[in-house]
């Protein structure tokens, strides 16, 4: 089969000739793919950022954004069946750990990660598992919604946490209304009615936001904080949902925060520095989000399959991935790039 | 290898040979069985309660709650290792439905369940996968603990459901401390500081009751409402563990409610009968019970480890099960039986 | 004052003049009535139901759902002032109780009940306390929203108890959509993602259910069990939300609900009669609900602040309380009927 | 009456007559004190810490830490009877605010806490309201309790938190087993079957600790990171409970911390300071806690009459205030010191 596979760190990777996967146990899937989402995280990967984390031997396939129509499946996959159309959880598990036991898919201590540490989805068919296939509604296409499969996941994970403690009468700031933030904005209003306030430095950011469901939008001009206190009666945020976690984010939304409020940790890059007086003399909260569990994707799709929760996406044949990663790393996608092969 | 089979209902079972199990699948695990526990439920197996219910095709292998030492293992086992005690989980889950991806193993839509439906510990060697089978700290026997596989596992996951919710000054009435009971009263002392009220016909059973940690033991002599309304102060216990759930227990247990409590139920046999004013004008809840799921197994096993759950049992040689059957249908049982190859 | 009074069981209530209430203690508040909601209570309270339960001294003032402007506070009133347009949540509580210390308003062993077992709101003014009043947002009117101060908050605890638990893809049943069915069919819908279903006698109701936000209705023809069983993919609903509770209602519910689902009981009248062994070898949940606490009037209230929920309402004079009960009686009421003095 | 006025700052307080308090509201209360906790804090308000955080006006009695007799009572106190035998909340509430209503009592939006911004307990009499006194079991005594109405009363409300989600076979890592963590301790043991690490500098907190619950004592010699690690299998605990908040504690307790772990906040005095990267991609927690709630208070005062909690205390009588805090001045105080009028 074809697939695009990198050879070496800090070179193109390039479209190769493989051999096509095959079943070698009861629960192995093999998927002909229908989408694989074209991710800034991939361009990380070519210059080598994640090299010492992965220890993934090259030439490797890569593509962690994946979705497509079941082609093969094992003899005790009970799941899945040849020609459903699936998205695929990130994360292979083991199914027998503590964490997988209790559906905290994402900490299972024996997991690998498809166009991370073993081949991914930028070729025609990609092997996973039954753990990681999820049937899709019929109403949907896998090129439509393979980019949600780790971004979406990592929103859809965060933002439920956060809703289910949320109240009507309850704000919540959205902090970043891009790749992640703009999934997390379309999930927060269909999951909850807490009054919804989203921060951006992008005006156009705002005004899909707005479009999505916000119920207040604040451009961050140096006056957000300022202006998110009033929107909060001056009393701060139930909740911060910070996609961004860099650059002034997170100074903003710890002075954000609400006396017992949670701040919900999804962005990264800086550092959170909040003496611990802070910490107990308004009772507040950091709470971390890491991607999300199988369920999670599951609950996401119905989102996507109720129309609930859509992306814009450009799609670019698998021969043109490297216009594609070109046009990510020149910010010049219009949403979310989409390989097809 | 040897096997207690049943032939045919309302027959003996009988000592047979059949072939040993193998590993055909990854996940597969054969285990040693090193206690067998002989329950009423093979009783009313024998006299053919079950048929309708398990569909299983005789002859087969009974018994339900095992424990022993890994003899073989899959290729894809990585939670346990040959040699290793174990104890088992009663269901084989597939891991791959909503249920089982939540941890909810007893909901899972296609598993199987040993010695119901197809063959259980009444034998040598019992094939399950790795999905049912825990690794016990070093300190524990299989044949002490494989009681605890399911009775124990039944009590256990219905207490730590209301120890979830009871906090210091809840009153939490247990009805029946006899054989899921008496496991019941040590895991809610394990769990909670809730003042804990045990009711029970026997007196027997209410000393022991007292001995594993109950605060105060109620004979159930006609006047044990009156008495559990004085110990409670005339207001009834946050919670109603019941173990019993037929003859008078029900009615005694709901007029124990105290407003906003919760009632849950074990035991079975009656039912329950309330008017529906009576539901909400005292805001109560009814809690229903169904064994445990594999981490809650694994959380009794911690507690077993601990010496904070122990059972009284009675061995019997797998030779001698005709006995062990017998003793337990006249009564004459002291503790749980088990068979020990 | 006028005051609509009761001055003996079985016979109409009198409109008289009574003494203005004086504020007397700290957190007294004297409101001024806006509105009064017109209750099938009331009919049930003239004709003595519940003359033992409320013990009530004759005559005194009906009226229990109540609204309007702030008159007069106690010195120690510090949520409410004089002009703030309020509605009343329908316990007068002590704040001191462990239930009130809480939050569960509902369950405070000191409560007096305006309407029921005190002087109520079909009068001008109506004295109450700190504690029972709500400040309304601007875009409200008294006569708008007295209705959900007790029909509607009923629905709302209950409804909002269910969404904490349901996620995308389950199913929620609402059987029942009239009075409280129709404003538990808005809350579900701005609370909840989960898929809704509604069940109902009647067709009209079904086509405001449909249009307040349900996903499929079923007309209570005799089939419905089926055509629920067949919306739900043979699994039943995760949570049945019942606002009839007799008749075949509970019936139906309880045929309805899916392994591990949770039956809500708001509606009365009916028994709940059920096999302790269907209890747990499903293990499905029964959860009584009583009302609702303050803060959950208060987020009702923000829920029709937003818009998302609203009742349709016949206004009447307090002079013609009698046409009111009288419409009432005959089912002659367009929405629900308000006295407006 | 006497009572231990400060007239100024950085001046010695002085014992003096003032006039007694007075029922000035129906829920006044009036109580003789029989013991007040004397707290590190009282010397920081000596030398001026808490001048501009509590505003207070100066001369006034100090002392927050406090029990006693009810001497008289307001009109419409229930809850607490003159000659009752009491412990006292912190915070005098006003029972109106949202968080009032949500029995979240640390946050109510227009509170006093006497001892710190108006009279408290170092004198013969100290007047609140009945929103605060707490009656106590017959078994305890004012003076044996009353360093538990704060201090205490801080760390059951973090330890029950940890509680809440701590399962049989979690680890939680206690830091620091001094004046609150030694409550902690004790707290931790009465509530969780977790399995207990203990932390500190000092040879014989560890002793102390040991002796009431903790599995296992680590010395904070320099290699107590590795130790943990070592207790733990490798993997860190589930809860980092910290009472120390400064030092190398924090970074300790971080480096402790189990993938989807959370650390409780509770000590004071450094700040936290980590990566967001480190807070997602192993998806931890930082929990705030302040005091705790008037229902935290009476539940620490169940465990207390259970004999589950207790402290060593010295008690001096009121005249002996100075030596009192020369004593904690000077680390020569026995346990609590407690003043006896």
């Amino acid at each position: 089969m074809k697939a695009v596979q990198l050879g070496k760190y800090h070179a193109a990777p390039e479209l190769v000739h493989v051999a096509d996967p095959e079943i070698n146990s009861p629960l192995d899937v093999i998927v002909r793919i229908g989408g694989a989402g074209v991710c800034r995280t991939d361009l990380h990967i070519i210059e080598g950022q994640w090299a010492d984390k992965s220890n993934v031997d090259l030439p490797y396939t890569i593509g962690h954004e994946n979705a497509g129509w079941v082609q093969a499946v094992g003899s005790a996959v009970t799941n899945v069946a040849v020609g459903d159309a699936v998205i695929l959880h990130p994360l292979v598990t083991c199914g027998l750990c503590r964490a997988c036991r209790f559906g905290d898919d994402v900490h299972c201590v024996n997991s690998s990660f498809p166009g991370i540490d073993t081949d991914g989805g930028y070729a025609e068919y990609l092997k996973t598992t039954a753990r990681s296939a999820i049937r899709l509604d019929d109403s949907l296409q896998p090129a439509d919604v393979a980019a949600l499969a780790d971004a979406g996941l990592t929103a859809y994970h965060a933002v439920a946490k956060a809703a289910r403690v949320l109240r009507p009468g309850d704000k919540a700031l959205v902090i970043g209304a891009g790749g992640l933030g703009h999934i997390g904005v379309q999930v927060l209003r269909a999951l909850s009615s807490a009054e919804m306030i989203v921060v951006d430095r992008n005006a156009d950011a705002l005004a899909l936001a707005e479009q999505l469901g916000a119920d207040h939008t604040v451009l961050a001009d140096g006056d957000q904080i300022e202006a998110v206190r009033e929107l909060t009666g001056g009393s701060g945020a139930e909740a911060v949902i910070d996609f961004v976690g860099e650059g002034g984010a997170i100074e903003d939304g710890v002075a954000s925060l609400r006396r017992n409020g949670s701040y919900y940790v999804i962005g990264y890059g800086g550092a959170l520095h909040v003496p611990t007086i802070d910490i107990i003399s308004t009772e507040i909260n950091f709470i971390g989000n890491l991607v999300g569990s199988y369920n999670d994707l599951a609950e996401l799709m119905v989102l996507a399959a109720q129309g609930k929760v859509t992306l814009h996406t450009s799609t670019y044949a698998l021969s043109d991935f490297a216009k594609a990663l070109d046009d990510l790393d020149r910010g010049e996608v219009r949403g979310r790039a989409i390989l097809v092969p």
